[in-house]
């Protein structure tokens, strides 16, 4: 027997209605490329996302059809999300950090009709426009002012011109909430990337997990201002969680320098922000070096990649910032978990507390996970044994976009899980700790040792500023772990200086063998450290006898 | 196209599971109707309630079927309503407080299979068994020590019994989330109540939507004491919106008078709780009455009917409780709005913010709203104009149980609206104030004058323990306000004094044409003022000529 309640599907569009009819008044605040700060608010932002829907209906695109953007964080790119998603169309967001080769690769995998890109990325596109396969029109994001005199892009329109074109009175249209919405791709470090197709009902119900009280905690009262892009994983669903709740909106634009980043944050109240520790690392650089406080942030989610214990105590000590390590992947929307204190543990000595915050958390409801082992075997959570991270939710993949391949694994109830690729010890209380990715782990004479743990003791060292750890190989052990390690600049420190740091605080065998100083560490396009790249570069390495 | 994102339904099983396995060692605290205090874990709830899905499946209950609750807030009551929905049972609570007649009318309607019952209904039980239609089968909430020696209901078992019998494996069933999950009636006022079945896909909706900052805000660090009883809608839904986030529950049981309830919130840690005013009253008083304060409880969800400023007044000022006025409805599963102050709000003068917080808040997201007149026309969000209220939402009805009419409005649009029947004013940044119930508005020379605001208004009088204002005819304007006051014990009072609060407060002819002091206001199964039936006792009243 069914229930007799409304049959409303959960879609995109009615979360722009929302804002739009409850909080019609409140802010959107953007960093152009332009240079400029443009504001206005979720009404504006409704009407143009109308009159968006509209053009795309001119431009011939068709429901389900893929349109690409190329775009910084700013009120365009989100009327793009909610004039395309909205209206059935499917938004590709498209990172102008990968290779041009890779661009043009995903974009033709998505087959996208359209690209609308932001002024930074005309000579990319220039250079590039003659070679996507089924791009039938570029659309530049920009004021007229600012459209290039002789573009090399044939038929190039203006943003606002299309948008200026096109009435704007447009009925949202009701549809299956599983429809497509949204097309990702994920930097993968081997192969081609892979795209990850949202929903409306994933991305809506990833809106209401995310803004849960022990997720991000959003509120009409917060101003939000995204750090992580809009082109990486939907900045972390943002545009969709703050409107969701009526927050105030705060968009950087191209300006991800400490300063101009710390400039916004102050003359916007930024209440909350979200982004990837390498960012922090330059906001926290300038706040320091010139003594400065945050007077209206109180709390951020630190995700990306594992936020360096020294990170969290800096901002929560130095600036009462308090820090939500989170964690999450492309093919989960991408929140699976947040570090939000259970009761009691407010009030543990400050390095039991830190210990927690280390951690990347606990489950949002709607994410399940378990570590299992090779057999896939679930294992304990004891927070000391360490397995493959396994995951399972509505807002969470199970088939990557254009593959076949059923992506999950299933168990003996016959339940699809996503393997994470990540390896993970959960303690008693469900606090989730990335040790490793299964590919990065070092397999020591049998035994793992976490390349993660080895790099945060690591960076604790006030002269490291960044530090990674890979397998070198071994005649006995098969591997041992070697650490490179980027100094601050003008700092020096020895290798035994360094390899002190660890007495103590681990093992002795997982004490790193060998230490090389190196002049950069490579980073992907997410900002996440290429090991693949440094196991390539260190492959002969020979590691002292000793 | 449809996005590639697991196909897993919302179910409340996936809410049991998720604090089973991520909160399962936070506790359940229940005040037994044996006069005990019970503690145990989320972990030995779901273990109770798996048992209980295996012995309801034991008693020949069938998927779809509905098995009916005579019970206070506690944990077995709980284990039932994850036992039964879990497994595809529909649990129907029977509201004790109903005349005899209109349960056994509830439970024919509802073909209810087994009535589980607490040791307090047994007399009622008792009375009522032989009448009962469809039920099969009777279960004493209690231990096996307080069981009956001899009873006069056939085949009464004891659910420890039940419990013990039936194994602790069970494996939760995966089916259409828009399977119906639970049966609520409503106390109408007149004619038959009318049953409102949920789903689970509403259910879980509902309890993301009220567990977000704006609503009740709940975090795993909460500790919750709905006094509500889960009788009534559900306990505005904390039953499933804690266990969704890991907060602790506290039960009540039917201890709910002032001194009980206080010692509870202290000995439990309370820190957020949710009930209606009348309740309220009684628990004001006992702390006033000690000079007590709360030491953790922090704020406070009042709905079911309008708050009294005095009261939102009281909590706030003199015991730092925040008081979130909310406002629902049976057919709303019940949360529609939650008056959570909007920026800058916070900093207005003191009678401005008590102003906004004596309003019923603003929609949750999910839940849409609009006042329109008396063709259906939407009305303006002046804060002034008002028009019935219309809403609409996945977690609001759309046809009332064994009914075959639509419940619903249908816009221009096709869009359908449930006609709340509450008469309101919407203002500017979107917060709803229920100013009377369309049947209860005071047609005055073709105005309407808000019944409601004229009790709120008369309740800030300290002599007055209640006051109702209704309709009596006049032969010029139709209606006229005549206002019932009761006065609080050992106070005095005169018609004039009371009148004399209306002066400057509203327009000069909203002033009650007359006053009459009444020994008691009669209250209705779930707390609220029935105005039908004071109608019926005022309808010859003569109001005295100007």
């Amino acid at each position: 027997m069914l229930g007799q309640m409304m049959n409303q599907p959960l879609l995109i569009s009615s979360i722009l209605v929302h804002a739009e009819r409850h909080h019609g008044s409140r802010e959107i605040v953007s960093r152009r490329t332009e240079g400029d700060i443009h504001r206005y608010t979720y009404r504006d932002l409704a009407r143009r996302a109308r009159q968006m829907a509209n053009a795309l209906t001119g431009l011939g695109v068709e429901t389900g059809q893929r349109v690409g953007t190329l775009g910084w964080n700013g009120y365009r790119h989100l009327e793009l999300y909610y004039g395309s998603s909205g209206s059935g169309v499917v938004l590709n967001t498209l990172n102008p950090r990968l290779h041009p080769d890779q661009l043009v690769w995903i974009a033709d995998d998505a087959e996208d009709q359209v690209i609308f890109f932001d002024l930074t990325f005309l000579p990319l596109v220039e250079a590039t426009a003659a070679r996507f396969r089924t791009v039938r029109q570029f659309v530049l994001m920009a004021d007229k002012s600012a459209m290039p005199q002789d573009s090399k892009i044939p038929g190039l329109i203006c943003y606002e011109d299309l948008i200026e074109s096109a009435p704007d009175q447009y009925d949202w249209p009701l549809f299956d909430e599983n429809t497509a919405s949204s097309l990702c791709y994920t930097s993968g470090t081997t192969g081609n990337p892979k795209g990850v197709l949202y929903s409306h009902r994933s991305t809506v119900l990833h809106a209401y997990g995310s803004a849960l009280p022990d997720s991000c905690g959003l509120s009409a009262r917060d101003v939000v201002l995204p750090v992580v892009p809009m082109f990486h994983v939907n900045a972390w669903g943002t545009p969709f969680s703050a409107p969701l709740v009526g927050a105030k909106l705060v968009f950087p634009g191209p300006a991800l320098d400490g300063k101009s980043l710390y400039e916004l944050f102050e003359a916007e109240g930024v209440t909350f922000s979200a982004g990837v520790p390498t960012v922090w690392q330059g906001l926290l650089a300038h706040v320091e070096d010139n003594d400065l406080q945050f007077s209206t942030m109180n709390r951020t989610v630190i995700g990306g990649s594992a936020c360096p214990p020294a990170m969290i105590e800096a901002f929560e000590s130095k600036f009462s910032v308090q820090v939500l390590h989170g964690w999450g992947m492309t093919e989960m929307s991408p929140l699976g978990t947040v570090c939000a204190l259970k009761p009691g543990q407010e009030k543990l000595p400050h390095s039991e507390q830190m210990a927690v915050k280390s951690k990347q958390g606990r489950a949002i409801f709607g994410v399940d996970m378990k570590i299992v082992d090779t057999d896939g075997n679930e294992l304990p959570w004891d927070g000391k044994t360490t397995g493959e991270l396994m995951v399972r939710g509505p807002w969470i993949m199970q088939q990557y976009f254009n593959r076949d391949d059923d992506a999950l694994v299933h168990d003996a109830a016959g339940l699809g899980w996503f393997p994470t690729g990540d390896v993970a010890a959960i303690d008693e209380d469900g606090f989730m700790q990335i040790t490793d990715r299964t590919k990065d782990v070092i397999k020591s004479g049998g035994e793992w040792i976490s390349s993660i743990d080895l790099e945060n003791i690591a960076m604790g060292h006030p002269a490291v500023a960044m530090a990674a750890c890979i397998a070198a190989h071994h005649p006995k052990w098969d591997e041992r772990p070697l650490l490179l390690v980027m100094l601050k600049p003008g700092k020096a420190v020895t290798r035994d200086e360094v390899l002190a740091c660890f007495e103590g605080r681990v093992a002795r065998w997982w004490v790193p063998d060998d230490v090389v100083f190196v002049d950069a560490i490579p980073l992907g396009a997410t900002g996440k450290m290429q090991k693949n790249k440094l196991r390539e570069m260190f492959r002969d390495h020979r590691l002292p006898t000793a």
